[in-house]
């Protein structure tokens, strides 16, 4: 009876997508669903691939009873449910079913990364807990995600094999393989049980930056460019050629030349222009709130899908509104276009550079002490931010892994100055001519923050210590010396608090 | 025994300085403090203002049971205490010492607005539970603060003579008149009782962005124009006689026109710039994210407190990260500084949209039905925003209380309409010339993406669909009705789901 390798609870399309995916590499799956629906159908679509050489096979189970049953000990179990208390119940059921003290438990949803940190406390001693945030969606799934392994450090002994096998896979140049070729698995252990799904949560929101500025020049080149959908789509497969080359520069230039098939228009301008939101980068915006360290463009990219949605009001206000803009008639398209490829360059490297800094503050907090190299490399396929830069970032992390900021990599560093010209361009020409670019000009702003030695907080410290005797510190005296100025009497103090 | 009007629990700065007005008002005030030397400061302070014709007294309490027997049937007892879990330990203090079911406790500390909620409901029944954020500081509490109270409606009728008697006054113009003048008071009761919490939060959101601008006009013209401390600070003392008149920028104007007592410099100049922040601003970003109630600008300056933080990161990255910038040479200074002075304007208006439209979809989730009209009254004085342009929000929302959006008021309207140049320039400018300006360009983008009837959100749900099954609305339909475009087949096909 017990002789399966893992088991995948919840059979949805995500439970079921790894569940054929380890299939495919010569493993043995017991599932179960609460959906005997889902169940058949994981039944139906595993059968034929067990047929096949070398694959392994699925055994259906119709209880949890029966998943422990089946497991060769100690046991692996794989949750893939909604997130929230639904995992906490489920772990209580498994513990009720017979779980024992050895088996491993891991959380496959899209968890929120301090719920990760608390079930590792509380379910101590009862069982491994281990949590493994999947990227790359229904397609990743089955054919290679990328995977954010953390928890329990033994307990990745036995998972290990199988995460690597399923894993998408980089050959040495860093850029994606087929499903059955051999590379370098995009899977990796990052720490302890929070650390995976934190990871994922700041590669959710790069992503959400990531599909902002590309919106923006989009919307540039459609607006100030009056170019069509499809001239754009072509400029992204072109772009998509060089250093910008990534799945959502792919997609989008795939989607621009994509017609509707009810009206024969550009399928995108039949859209509604009104994004939705599942939630973790608005989790990662207010993360970097609280960690204060400053992850701007992304927070910009979660209120853009905010401002979208209030559409009533922007039809209204774009009645009400007219404002004066300079037409920019003399603009020269090809130059234009130009500087937003190296505009869009700089403002996704800034994006990652203020990830990457998110990742270093909350690691120093946590203790996590995590690799960013590794976290580059297993974003490099699989994921939805795979990009074909994150093979430089993973050599800078790996020549520096202390890099204080990702921006002050040799290459990068030089990028960015070769390049600024056309990304400061790019912003004036957009605050003139009234098109919106809130992540592109988010990001230059705190690029620009960034380089900047005396910023003017000094100015913002000396009215805290007016209205309020917050006190300042002093440029020639130790930081740790506090100071106010008794601002309503004259000749003004100095008092030392 | 029993002859004070109202009780202060708390007599640190500003319980004491709340004293001290109701007294200055002809009320007797019984006060206690934990700390003895706090108790006999306030009774010293309090001591020669009661001997003044018409004024109130103190009656120190050295017992919680002792303020309770002081006081009038109803009691009012304000506490000023810090936020937190020491507002419930005293309230239940207070219950156990004898409190009765008819009093009245006013939380008048700093506590975030869903406790304020969680306690309405707590001590329902047991006392009428009311709270009143109070603004200003140390000098707006003793001398005129302004009050956004809130809670147990019955209790206002006991509390608003009290209120109205020490808060800040205006004049039928709006301005700020003296402290026992006559004038429209700067207390309001607002709703519920997590509504004077909730509309401090974003008074404190504004002020954070407020703050930001102002910095960022500084920055500019110090860095771009090359102006000196003292140049920039009578700019601001002449943009202080037009429609930038605001506490905040009078204060500006002052800190930068003073010299540093230890060594005669520029005073702003020996500040540290490294910001610091004590939550409020942080609460409002967070609840505008959340909320999707888009307010860019007040998160953008958290941001920029942050980054301010990261100095010895901005100091190696300006060694590391040398641009190319536009030196703007040719510049013309007095045209630049007019452009800056319609941009801080412009996004000053921009954040109060931001803010007032948090607000409204607080309040229409909330059910609070709050009164714009009166939130933009009583922050005309008395606290930290107080600025002339108050006025003009309080015509706007008192011709028309529904008012979609701040900026659809004609008087704002227009004056976007003829200022917006010089708006876009500075933003323009700051690109161009290297010089973060976060808080205006956000504010910039905000308007821009608001004026745009058709945002790039179209490309992104696409996107969405493609990489996710997201779904999306067409633009010819039902926004309720779905559709996914199967994305992996040829032909496409759309499917309703």
């Amino acid at each position: 009876m017990s002789q399966a390798n893992i088991a995948m609870i919840g059979l949805g399309v995500m439970g079921k997508s790894l569940a054929l995916n380890l299939i495919d590499h010569g493993f043995i799956v017991t599932g179960f669903d609460i959906d005997p629906t889902h169940r058949a159908r994981a039944k139906s679509e595993a059968e034929p691939l067990s047929q096949q050489q070398g694959k392994g096979r699925f055994l259906c189970a119709e209880s949890l009873a029966e998943v422990l049953a089946k497991l060769e000990s100690p046991r692996v179990i794989a949750l893939s449910v909604p997130a929230g208390a639904i995992v906490d119940s489920l772990i209580k059921d498994l513990i009720n079913a017979g779980l024992s003290r050895d088996d491993i438990v891991i959380d496959t949803g899209n968890s929120l990364w301090t719920d990760s940190e608390r079930r590792e406390d509380e379910y101590q001693g009862k069982l491994r807990f281990f949590s493994t945030a999947v990227s790359g969606g229904e397609v990743g799934a089955r054919f290679g995600p990328s995977l954010m392994a953390s928890g329990d450090k033994q307990a990745w002994d036995a998972i290990q094999p199988m995460w690597q096998a399923i894993a998408a896979k980089v050959n040495k140049e860093g850029l994606p393989v087929g499903q059955f070729e051999s590379g370098e698995a995009c899977a990796a252990y990052l720490g302890p049980a929070g650390a995976g799904h934190y990871v994922k949560m700041v590669h959710n929101g790069i992503e959400y930056a990531d599909m902002q500025l590309i919106c923006e020049a989009y919307h540039f080149m459609s607006t100030v460019l009056a170019m069509s959908a499809e001239q754009i789509g072509r400029v992204f497969e072109q772009w998509n050629q060089g250093v910008l080359n990534s799945y959502l520069m792919e997609i989008s230039a795939d989607i621009l030349q994509t017609l509707d098939p009810q009206t024969g228009k550009p399928f995108v301008e039949i859209v509604l222009d009104k994004a939705g939101q599942k939630g973790t980068g608005l989790w990662t915006a207010v993360n970097s709130l609280q960690q204060g360290a400053p992850a701007p463009t992304i927070a910009q990219s979660v209120f853009a899908r905010a401002q979208s949605s209030q559409k009533t009001m922007r039809v209204n206000a774009a009645k009400r509104l007219r404002t004066q803009t300079d037409s920019l008639a003399d603009i020269d398209q090809q130059q234009a276009v130009d500087q937003l490829r190296d505009a869009l360059y700089c403002a996704k490297l800034t994006v990652y550079a203020q990830g990457f800094d998110l990742l270093k503050v909350t690691s120093d907090k946590e203790g996590w002490q995590l690799d960013f190299a590794n976290i580059a490399k297993i974003w490099r396929s699989g994921c939805i931010i795979r990009a074909i830069f994150l093979q430089e970032i993973t050599h800078a992390y790996c020549r520096d892994p202390q890099l204080e900021n990702l921006l002050f990599a040799d290459h990068f560093a030089d990028e960015l100055n070769s390049r600024c010209c056309g990304w400061r361009s790019s912003v004036a020409n957009a605050a003139l001519s009234g098109v919106p670019m809130p992540g592109v000009s988010s990001a230059l702003n705190y690029f620009d923050s960034l380089r900047c030695e005396t910023l003017p907080a000094n100015l913002l410290q000396a009215q805290r210590d007016y209205f309020g005797a917050h006190s300042y510190s002093r440029v020639d005296d130790d930081e740790a010396n506090k100071y106010h100025l008794n601002w309503s009497l004259e000749p003004r103090k100095q008092i030392r608090v």
